[in-house]
């Protein structure tokens, strides 16, 4: 019988799936390790047979302590660059044992060497485990521990931040670090991974690679994100770290600049940048930054749709929600008039009760408009805020930064001010 | 100086703004009408001056009244076909009077043939004004209004419906069509503009054409959406009803499929009709359909992101809120360890009290999944429903429809089956 990480053939009704076989708690389930670096369970009741091919190979055994915080040097060359790489979790730090069947965080220097030997031919890699969550369970406090580390590394001398991050929240995490770091003297760059790192689909290695590259060969300082252009091998994207937004589930080019250019692109074979932009934030010398890590911690992102009722709203503003990001429709619209006045009434009464309430589209494409209807005036007479060509969850990162470091009266204004390349001037009226 | 209606330019510290003026109640505004067909209104402090271009055109009367429900007949050309045209407000029935400012609903038979008198060499068009509304006002009653309309049109003998609708919420209306209206024996089209239909740059015109010659020359039966293909105007698309989004606040071609092909498109220039899809419903001669128009009321919509707290779920499992869809992230992930454990449990209480919650993703393009990662294991073990590549919106107003008609334990089987194109096979397990 196959045993856990052997390769088998699993014979269904329907279809043949190959893979390893992962052990698995639920009795009536096989869990296959596809070719592609991701799981699949099969339901034993469609399970004609399943077919031996090949035995386990013996698990990598990983020399890197996951407790360890403390980043590690290699053999440093001296004439190299440091790069600071943190990992947070997430499928770019997952790499499966198949003699357990747990996806492991295990990337310490030599783990990234190992599987990236290109980038210790241009730098010196130091790499840490900072927290060890996939990106969904992010919470605020997450923000505040990756920005302290990321100021500790820039402090030892780093010429540029790799964070490895889970892809579901990334977009979020990149814009929570954008407004929290502030002015950078170096470049931190995102990185995710659609493909466990340890898979020969994986994404890890390029994605890894081409941020280090773009970290050595170029002046940029600031956030940004580093993942794949097209699903082709032969671009990777730099995108603005306020402006980007995971948009598909599996595929590995998910990632897309929204209402912006990407940066620039890095090509994957030989290595070359091409800046896509004529302005960006350029490298300094300093060696210090000063994060403002607070964040209001009640803040909701809500979206609107046909039918809702206003207890939601009355609800938020009950619970102590300051700040309500709404994710209306069109050019900023949201139910207000005749059977939908409640919610009209329930969103101004929070907002002259103090609480500061945020436009924005999920239209995600284009930008919302406080004029152009007589609703949308409306909506602004009462107080609503209207994100210019904001993303919603950039809107909501923001308005929680701000709220944690101002009063409400001025995080109403800084919400329209450009902080962190997030608004964009609006050039032509004649697109509305 | 110049009144309501006079083409003025309005000069301000940094630009100047030519336009219709509008009149408006509020003192410190001056709102103007600009050649796009949007409003803006301006600040009256940035304003240096108003110049007079130009007298106003005294406005078009329009012959149809507001009130009048049922449906007109023009002379009707004996072969021709009966395309019934019902108007529920938006943009795209709305015409500026520029002696008053008002936007009125002014279409009927005799204003839609002023505007597209293409459609009179094909089809004898009846018009009629279902409802008024903004369609960010819709609610799940509005729905059940159009499909009665739409019935009662079919009863009549029409050969196709076109639906002109509000665009912000039109996604939303094709998808509850598709599920109220069920099996059809014609087409029911819905056309929405971008651009006030009284403006050159109107893509009102060219909608509604594409979409009486689709009607015309196919064999197409069911529900679509009819918009522009590119800002260009050379084709249109026509979008599958559960499968369509808008996707950009202000650009023509806001709209596209999403997890999908369009069906077909149309050539603005030629009419001509080319299909992207081999298989659609066929059109038949029956005039009866049976519309199911009940909706439960409660049902939300629920967007996550990074540091949610639980008390949102828990006030929607209080409220009686019966369906839940989570637009999660990724392939279907919700915060849910560790110190969003709450929320786990929030959600697990309320499956385990009756309520049902299904899954979708943020992502918008590509499919959740119920197996990939331990997490999402576990939220399909406590039933959780994974809605495939459904797009929130649909699922969204799938569930309504479905909790309206079904109990619920029937309704969540029966969100996983294609009712109406809204779910497709899972074709490649490589794409994860």
């Amino acid at each position: 019988m196959a045993k856990s990480g052997d390769k088998v053939r699993v014979v269904c009704e329907n279809e043949n799936i190959e893979g390893a076989l992962l052990p698995n708690e639920e009795s009536d389930t096989v869990v296959i390790k596809l070719d592609s670096g991701y799981n699949r369970g099969i339901d034993k009741k469609h399970i004609k047979r399943i077919d031996f091919i090949e035995q386990a190979k013996p698990a990598q055994q990983s020399r890197f302590s996951v407790e360890s915080i403390a980043a590690k040097e290699l053999s440093e060359k001296k004439k190299f660059p440091v790069i600071s790489v943190l990992h947070t979790g997430g499928t770019i730090a997952s790499k499966v044992d198949y003699s357990s069947g747990a996806v492991s965080a295990a990337f310490g220097p030599e783990d990234m060497l190992n599987m990236v030997p290109e980038i210790g031919q241009i730098a010196n890699v130091r790499s840490s485990l900072v927290m060890n969550i996939m990106s969904e369970d992010m919470r605020f406090s997450n923000y505040a521990v990756l920005a302290e580390a990321v100021k500790k590394e820039i402090s030892a001398g780093a010429k540029g931040i790799i964070i490895g991050h889970g892809t579901d929240t990334l977009g979020y995490s990149a814009a929570a670090l954008s407004f929290i770091l502030g002015v950078l003297p170096v470049p931190v760059i995102l990185v995710g991974s659609q493909r466990s790192s340890d898979r020969g689909s994986s994404d890890a290695r390029m994605n890894l690679l081409s941020a280090a590259r773009f970290i050595i060969s170029t002046d940029f300082a600031g956030v940004a994100v580093c993942m794949h252009e097209s699903s082709a091998d032969e671009w990777c994207s730099i995108l603005p770290g306020t402006r980007v937004r995971k948009l598909h589930t599996s595929r590995r080019d998910a990632f897309k600049a929204v209402n912006s250019s990407p940066i620039a692109r890095v090509n994957v074979i030989d290595g070359s940048v091409k800046f896509l932009i004529e302005e960006y934030p350029k490298r300094s010398d300093t060696k210090s930054i000063n994060p403002k890590t607070k964040m209001a911690d009640k803040i909701a992102l809500i979206k609107t749709f046909p039918n809702m009722h206003a207890d939601i709203f009355e609800f938020l503003a009950k619970s102590n929600y300051n700040g309500i990001v709404i994710e209306g429709t069109g050019l900023g619209h949201m139910p207000m008039n005749a059977e939908n006045l409640p919610i009209f009434n329930a969103v101004r009464k929070h907002i002259s009760g103090g609480g500061v309430v945020a436009m924005t589209s999920q239209c995600i494409n284009g930008r919302v408009h406080s004029s152009v209807y007589t609703n949308l005036r409306k909506l602004s007479e009462i107080g609503v805020v209207f994100c210019e060509d904001m993303l919603p969850e950039t809107a909501f990162i923001k308005l929680a930064w701000l709220l944690g470091n101002h009063p409400a009266d001025e995080a109403k204004k800084l919400l329209l001010k450009n902080l962190a390349g997030e608004i964009s001037e609006r050039s032509e009226y004649q697109e509305f």
